[in-house]
């Protein structure tokens, strides 16, 4: 079949498209999906890279988000049959090529509303936001979070996610276009991180309070920031950072008891999982949760998509997809 | 009476020894305590300078901290008689002076094990130390907690509070004879954190799992440190900081979703304040709450005590306290 073979980490040009993978078979509790799309995120980057703590053995094929049509199942699985529409929220293959194998704990019905696409968008983003606000954050309805970085597709997930669950969401967003984007996906109000005095806006937002949650995509540019608007008793979320942070003041945190934590998706047990699925599965039925997705790059356009989901040299807006054909 | 009055805000000499303070008198749920000793925190000469977030109306007396003998009590009170040994939580007029007035919720019975030089250094190093292990740390038996800073006040608070509730504690010291001391009190280890690889030493000590609790006398120093050394899941709780911390670098606690939280002992509700006030008089009975106190001052040199328990330039070993005549 055909997919993306890694046989050394290193730069982008290491995700070789061929056409001679081993069509995988499903046993016991596995299934068989024939892939429609792929997700592209930045964990994959790093993992490919070879700079990511815990790494895959060589040769192999990335990807733990995907969409597309169960082709066969093990005889142990009990919730799924052929031709079922799915997604996917881990892979034992690899999502980046023709066919994935999938443990049946990790497959998802998709419905009718979301495209394949949509569904090879849903694990990290939606899962990560998840986490932050509502496993993390104990997000709960009427208290104000704050969304630094919100225009990208985990803080498009947040967005959606947090209004769904009756927060009251502000974001933040660099350009017009993504300040757009923001307020048409939940957010009340839409600042630009990129002019003077947007913190001071956002905080007036809350009455003064400060926000109750705060969910960070860039913690090595805006941590001092979040501490300056949390409430008392406030959560930061951190789920992007990028480097360390200068003359870091963790003075506020004592002063407000505030609570800084960081969000790796991974850190979910199956309750949570299975809880996040039901949200998400109900927000697909009454319409809210509509991942934003940039033009789809064909799965042989991989590196490409690599350095776009963390150059942005191409100003990509919202999620990156790969199309399997 | 006498006691300490300051007219204005600013260096230790502000504290004025007097004679001619008005003695107060209790009414409705007060008591007036004959104080015997009044506690020294860094929290009063922060407020001293005028540079705390909340300060007092001027002129005032500082002091929550302190014990004595119920002189008087108001007509609503119902828990505590005229005789009783007791400590203070909090103080309406302040403890630095020869009486007190409290509200009977600030109020508790001292045991006979403890002097009033102990009941003084109850309030803020040991409720500090509770919120941290227990109410925000979560600490249950078995778990490893490293006191970074152990042979202070609140780190001796700790690694007592900490031994008592089952915890195995590790602490960290600048000397030997703090290393002895910390060890006397609950540590089953304590490295000197002026020495190379101590950190590294400490976290053999958990089995390479790092630690689930650790409690931070110094963030600005320490910080990265403690994220290093952290279990994943493992929590962080600040309870000093002088100063910003160098190139902090967030990515380890997405990698292990840890936790940093600020810790403010006046952020604790009245049903904590009454677990933590049980716990201690149970520690007090069976022993092992012992404050460890240095050669007391008297009332009048409050200003040299101010100094010492910033600069420490007389080299103090543990809880700086005034005694009462």
């Amino acid at each position: 079949m055909n997919g993306i073979r890694v046989e050394s980490f290193g730069e982008p040009s290491v995700l070789k498209y061929v056409k001679d993978l081993k069509k995988p078979a499903p046993s016991g509790k596995q299934i068989l999906i024939r892939m429609k799309a792929a997700g592209v995120n930045p964990l994959e980057t790093y993992i490919r890279s070879g700079g990511f703590p815990s790494l895959p053995k060589l040769p192999y094929t990335p990807g733990t988000d995907g969409a597309g049509i169960i082709e066969d199942i093990g005889r142990e699985v009990t919730k799924f049959k052929k031709g079922d529409r799915v997604y996917t929220t881990n892979s034992i293959t690899g999502t980046y090529a023709e066919y994935s194998l999938v443990e049946e704990a990790d497959v998802h019905l998709l419905h009718k509303n979301l495209s394949f696409a949509d569904g090879a968008s849903l694990f990290i983003p939606y899962y990560t936001a998840f986490r932050a606000v509502f496993t993390k954050g104990m997000g709960i309805a009427g208290k104000h979070i704050l969304v630094h970085g919100a225009s990208g597709a985990v803080g498009i997930a947040v967005c959606q996610m947090a209004a769904a669950g009756g927060l009251i969401v502000v974001g933040t967003a660099g350009t017009d276009e993504g300040i757009d984007m923001v307020k048409k996906n939940g957010a009340s109000h839409c600042f630009n991180h990129r002019k003077a005095g947007y913190i001071d806006q956002a905080v007036a937002i809350t009455g003064g309070k400060g926000f109750d949650i705060i969910v960070e995509m860039l913690a090595n540019t805006n941590l001092n920031a979040d501490l300056s608007v949390a409430a008392r008793k406030g959560k930061v979320l951190i789920i992007g950072c990028r480097g360390t942070v200068d003359n870091f003041d963790p003075f506020p945190m004592m002063l407000k008891e505030i609570q800084v934590e960081g969000i790796l998706v991974f850190g979910a047990t199956s309750k949570q999982m299975v809880e996040c699925a039901d949200f998400l599965y109900s927000g697909m039925e009454k319409g809210w949760l509509k991942p934003v997705i940039d033009v789809p790059y064909d799965l042989s356009d991989a590196e490409e998509a690599h350095k776009e989901v963390i150059d942005h040299k191409k100003g990509t807006n919202g999620k990156i997809v790969l199309n399997i054909k």
